[in-house]
């Protein structure tokens, strides 16, 4: 896609916003609204040269890094040890649920724990962003699809996500899973390359591993969803954490309010996300 | 909700738009252009005397019947012998997936059946539609969050719904789900009375139950899901099928391109839609 410039989502009085960094220290602040709009319109090649004000990131308050009508795609057991702490074989396919929107905050925002569930888990990932229409696609030109990665937090409600066989509700709690705080474009990060993830809880490493990991790398996937329907500009991909969740650890070790979660993925992002109780709990 | 008006969404060339039908045998082409905002805004209870231009319903071409950003939940494992036939124990909570709007097609549009999969089935259904964001409310009070309710047909590629736990994929291929043709009010019609919901294939008979064989009722649906996340305007939500479906039958029955599928729910409506390869398999 050879865009060259990290792209942010951040809240403004008059909605959300996008906030593109040049690379020279300067945060622009676009008039452009929805992510999904400006990949499909191909704006985003040009918000680097756009112009907007010019703003201190540090002041910002960040959104979702996906499009406003974008899905939220995720794949299960996607990395060996992962699989193997939570007690399953290696599989033939991945392994694929969803999220809906209502789940994500952004990069700096308040994990919600509501009480209703006592094991709530952390579970760091990349993320693609899908730039270009994409259906029935080769995995020999999916990449050509990615406008680029992003870093997320699968945060999960480990016995609601077991009540069932479907593990949707457990890994679609109202203001749970932190995303963003960039998309950095494709041409500036390749996770074949094996960049660094990693998962800290209050300060102590719980996940450590590189994307060079994944299973079902970035193409492949990308090939494999296009064959079952169309994937959309500002359409996000959670590719699956690697091991160390909390309920694959002895005994298990789950979330609180209070706590801080610190997810990171070398050469895209950082988030930092406290843990709160919802305002309905407090 | 009070509204007395039965909903279809039409195609046009200016885009999707709203359909009332009064009841009088007059159907009104209004100039709204979204469930979920028209349900939001409260236009949906004035749509019936907003007026439109008169329209003759069999000219229409039915889009589905969800808001444009709505949220598409599914319920399985949600009748007694169903359950059963497809090798199950009762749940003891409901078994709760999703679909993304990619998947849905019109009343009469036809259902693409993507060669990829050899095991397309039926699963007819009763949906709710979502009229008034619901967060944290009562069973006792949750059906005062559903606008009305329509009938779709869960079609479902058993093989790659089995390909890993998550049923996702297998049910979210393009152009597969038809919903529709109408959202009747919730003052016209109560699920809890019973109404008889059928699934037909070339005429013969493969489902026929009723609603008030449902384990989980719309109240309790609602009320349970409105505790994970808000369901806004627009959303829809799928509860479950009835026993019949081509998989629990000795030998096991499945689609082919030039069957036809009807599917009906008693004083809500009916579906007819005709099986087809996609044209890149044609």
């Amino acid at each position: 896609m050879g865009l060259d410039v990290r792209i942010a989502v951040t809240r403004t009085v008059d909605g959300e916003r996008l906030v593109a960094d040049r690379g020279d220290g300067e945060f622009l602040l676009t008039p452009v609204s929805d992510l999904g709009a400006a990949l499909a319109n191909g704006t985003v090649a040009d918000l680097g040269a756009l112009g907007g004000r010019s703003v201190d990131i540090a002041d910002l308050s960040l959104a979702p890094v996906v499009g406003t009508s974008g899905k939220v795609i995720c794949v299960g057991h996607n990395f060996t040890q992962h699989i193997l702490e939570m007690g399953h074989g290696l599989p033939e396919y991945p392994n694929v649920f969803s999220k809906f929107r209502e789940a994500l905050v952004g990069a700096n925002d308040a994990i919600e724990l509501d009480p209703v569930s006592s094991a709530w888990d952390w579970e760091a990932e990349l993320v693609m962003v899908i730039g270009r229409p994409a259906r029935r696609v080769s995995e020999e030109t999916a990449l050509d699809y990615v406008a680029g990665y992003t870093v997320a937090n699968d945060i999960s409600a480990r016995d609601w996500q077991r009540r069932g066989s479907q593990w949707l509700l457990g890994k679609t709690f109202q203001s749970t899973t932190p995303i963003g705080p960039w998309m950095v474009t494709a041409d500036e990060v390749d996770p074949a390359d094996g960049l660094s993830l990693s998962c800290m809880v209050d300060g102590i490493e719980k996940q450590n591993s590189t994307t060079a990991d994944l299973l079902f790398g970035p193409g492949f996937l990308v090939s494999y969803l296009s064959h079952v329907l169309t994937l959309n500009p500002g359409d996000i991909v959670l590719t699956g954490t690697p091991a160390g969740v909390g309920a694959g650890r002895e005994p298990a070790e789950y979330l609180k309010p209070g706590q801080t979660v610190v997810t990171e993925i070398e050469g895209i992002g950082r988030l930092v996300n406290s843990c709160a109780a919802p305002s309905f709990a407090a």
